[in-house]
């Protein structure tokens, strides 16, 4: 029967090797569903050019891949490092059971990563954010959401 | 020239053309770099059993994928609806240089999505949220840490 500390010395290990490969940030990750990994990620931004390939988020989306299904319940994320905002929300969308984690935002902030200023500035307000955000069209977005108040076939998530 | 309203419609019109094709939540996105609209997203979760799709991380990535880099800087973000806190963090990831939406979280609360719900989780302490979040093996991803602070060849992101 396979530990916690098993699982997530997976994930660091694919943090480890993937980051020596030069594939990416040194994250790594796992999720594992009835006692087996059936998903792993590693962070792979800069060789895929792609922005959220994070490690959890690939993670995430092969394991959703693989059970076919867009619910991850009964599964937990085992990451190398505490996930960043847009990970953790992931996480939660993905309706995962838990998290277990080894390295903190503190901790990935001291080699240069924004994870802990990201966490600050999602707590803002919109008009205080670095980033600059502008509301419009309120009313016109208003009505699709309406739209789909009273869609009778819609599928819930 | 086109107009911030004229690419948020373009943004509302793909989440209203989307739902009702049935292929996801009523949300769309589009990516715009030197005036013209380089990528375009919507609500894919259900219809791909994807979780993280939602509008604009397929957006961000396709326009991610289209420059050819991990770096959206120079573009801008335009969504039917103010983001949740996995797409606003992927937006800061991505470096956008702005951002402009139409309905809020609370209209997006208002029909059943979690958005405000998950600020207000990211918001807590670890140890206060919904989802159990376990810390273990310390030691061993910080050693993976200090490998990545002093690899030579590393690509910052």
């Amino acid at each position: 029967m396979s530990t916690d500390e098993d699982f997530l010395k997976v994930a660091i290990g694919l943090a480890r090797d993937h980051m020596e490969a030069g594939h990416g940030g040194p994250f790594g990750a796992v999720v594992v569903h009835e006692g087996r990994v059936i998903a792993e990620g590693w962070n792979q931004v800069t060789s895929r050019n792609d922005p959220t390939a994070h490690a959890e988020m690939v993670a995430l989306r092969e394991a959703a891949a693989r059970l076919n299904r867009f619910s991850l319940a009964g599964c937990t994320l085992y990451t190398s490092c505490e996930p960043c905002p847009m990970c953790l929300a992931a996480a939660y969308w993905a309706r995962i059971d838990g998290l277990v984690y080894a390295a903190t935002r503190a901790d990935a902030a001291a080699i240069g990563f924004d994870d802990d200023m990201l966490y600050r500035e999602l707590a803002l307000p919109v008009s205080e954010r670095r980033l600059p955000m502008r509301l419009l069209l309120h009313e016109e977005a208003l009505d699709v959401f309406t739209a789909w108040r009273d869609k009778p076939d819609k599928v819930p998530y």
